[in-house]
């Protein structure tokens, strides 16, 4: 596949199975409640039902998906860590160290993750594309390959020291305003490193300002190939019917270059969380989601997006457990 | 016990552990994250280890409890639905068919459930006292009793049709305002029953007005056995170093009663969410809580208490399970 190819990926993608949300719907109005009184949580499992296709919704086989890479815009000091630590985390993620595996083991959620090669970053982008047209598109391809088929829900979430640097640049291209509007403390760097972030955004994006009219021309020149992997993610993933829960800021920034190609693209993804990076609840606002869950969490790993299947569990739980007034002989409002 | 005892049970509480605390703050430092970015999961392990009383936390025993009652109020025709679904609901929490029990197996929590007589409610408030005195005492006992020790989180709930009507009446005697401030749909009033539930408040609060000053006589002319046991509930489980979710606006009115008496006695305890119930967000503001998660739910039940349960859950296993960065060999930040 080539890089003009890639929007072949949206031809003859699934819809929202409109039955399955409507039995899902129906069978909401049974349950021994008031009509509507499990708030989100009916609306989480009638939305389980649409995109999975059918009824009723299924959460048993969750998933979650982590994508490492390294960042060759961190040669403009915009981290508080060093590039190593991509490579000492995802060998903390196989030891089972990280806060993703206790996340998974708590959700019930099986976890891989993907690490690009670590010792060849992508490029600079304050000095050229980010990424070659290949690599875009391998790396593209490598995400839509690691979603499991069967799964019935998918976290997606990156490590990758500089990313969220990367996601501030994709979100000025795609949204505008001003590059410090885009940037935050990501990991944690100190005022003369977010100055050095704003910085860089700018530069990226004035120096491929006439190439930034293509979303995926902004994902191959500002991004790399954690972010790219998650775009291939989440079209894998509608490609087969299995819903997605997008984690905070960086895996925003994917989800946004695939809103910015056709906003419908994101209907079968779920906010996670609102990350305590300042920009993301603007992003959040773009993308017209409504995060789960509110934490001040700033971890990536797919943290939150693991913490919020536990939501999704349960909503589904409910929708498929519970007796309905019938089953239970329990009387359902007072007859006018 | 009379009723003039009930605040001898405040006597020797236990306190926050701050070794503990501490304990539990310098190993959040140490786990391979930037400091901070897990949010609020990691307050809520401090917290834990606070009240525990221990370093590390413990999140294996849940423990669910709901209290259901009925009331007098309901003569009022203030309820959606009829009395008797207090009884056919209980039966339905015993035969495993409620959104409670799924959400408890969700949460990996036990269950129990304690139904007072709901063949005789408490007294219509607008009429005179809702509860005697031994009736409240009896209540805050049953509630107390009702806290296994052992258990390492206690998610506290209710059942019982008319106790929005009996919260908001709670509410508006220690809160002041209007009445129509503190009142909302619960199940699912009509316009016209809303109006008859501000009416039934705002009767009940004029004609006790004289004995309101006594946060204990606001829970015995207005309150419910439903509402009282939660308070010995929350009582018991700070005795026995339980930390607390305290579910949505009747379970908040019941701590309310505490907060009036004394503001640190619900130090143990989270807001588990934000409910429907549109005086739940004045009452979490005065109560000075933030909730924890924020769906539209008002099932009451203890369904937010315990859906919240799998936060805490996972708040614990990063805390204890995640490796440190000497651990896992894990660079902290770049050295200046």
């Amino acid at each position: 596949m080539q890089m003009s190819d890639l929007n072949r990926l949206f031809r003859d993608l699934p819809k929202a199975d409109a039955q399955a949300e409507a039995s899902a719907r129906e069978r909401e109005a049974q349950l021994t409640k008031p009509a509507g009184a499990l708030g989100r949580l009916e609306d989480i499992a009638c939305w389980l039902s649409a995109w999975q296709g059918r009824h009723p919704p299924r959460a048993e086989r969750l998933h979650t998906v982590v994508f490492a890479a390294n960042h060759g815009v961190t040669a403009q000091g915009i981290s508080a860590f060093p590039s190593d630590v991509t490579h000492q985390m995802v060998a903390n993620f196989q030891a089972g160290g990280a806060a993703i595996n206790q996340l998974c083991t708590v959700a019930g959620s099986t976890l891989s993750v993907h690490a690009f090669d670590l010792d060849h970053s992508s490029d600079d982008f304050t000095e050229g594309p980010a990424l070659s047209e290949q690599a875009l598109v391998d790396a593209v391809m490598l995400g839509m390959e690691a979603v499991p088929a069967g799964a019935d829900l998918l976290a997606i979430g990156e490590m990758g020291i500089g990313n969220t640097t990367v996601a501030a640049a994709i979100a000025h291209a795609l949204f505008g305003g001003a590059a410090a509007d885009w940037v935050g403390p990501g990991t944690g760097v100190d005022d003369a490193g977010l100055a050095r972030k704003a910085a860089a955004v700018s530069a990226g994006v004035a120096r491929h300002k006439a190439k930034l009219d293509d979303p995926w021309q902004v994902l191959r020149r500002l991004g790399g190939q954690d972010v790219a992997a998650m775009v291939g993610a989440i079209i894998g993933a509608r490609q087969n019917r299995v819903p997605v829960l997008l984690d905070g800021y960086v895996c925003g920034a994917a989800a946004a270059v695939l809103h910015a190609l056709d906003a419908s693209l994101l209907d079968h993804c779920l906010a996670a969380h609102r990350s305590a990076e300042p920009a993301h609840t603007a992003m959040l606002a773009r993308l017209r989601k409504t995060p789960l869950l509110d934490f001040g969490m700033r971890l990536g790993e797919a943290s939150g997006a693991a913490l919020a299947a536990g939501i999704v569990k349960a909503a589904v739980a409910t929708h498929t457990g519970m007796a309905t007034f019938a089953e239970a002989s329990v009387a359902n409002k007072i007859e006018p």
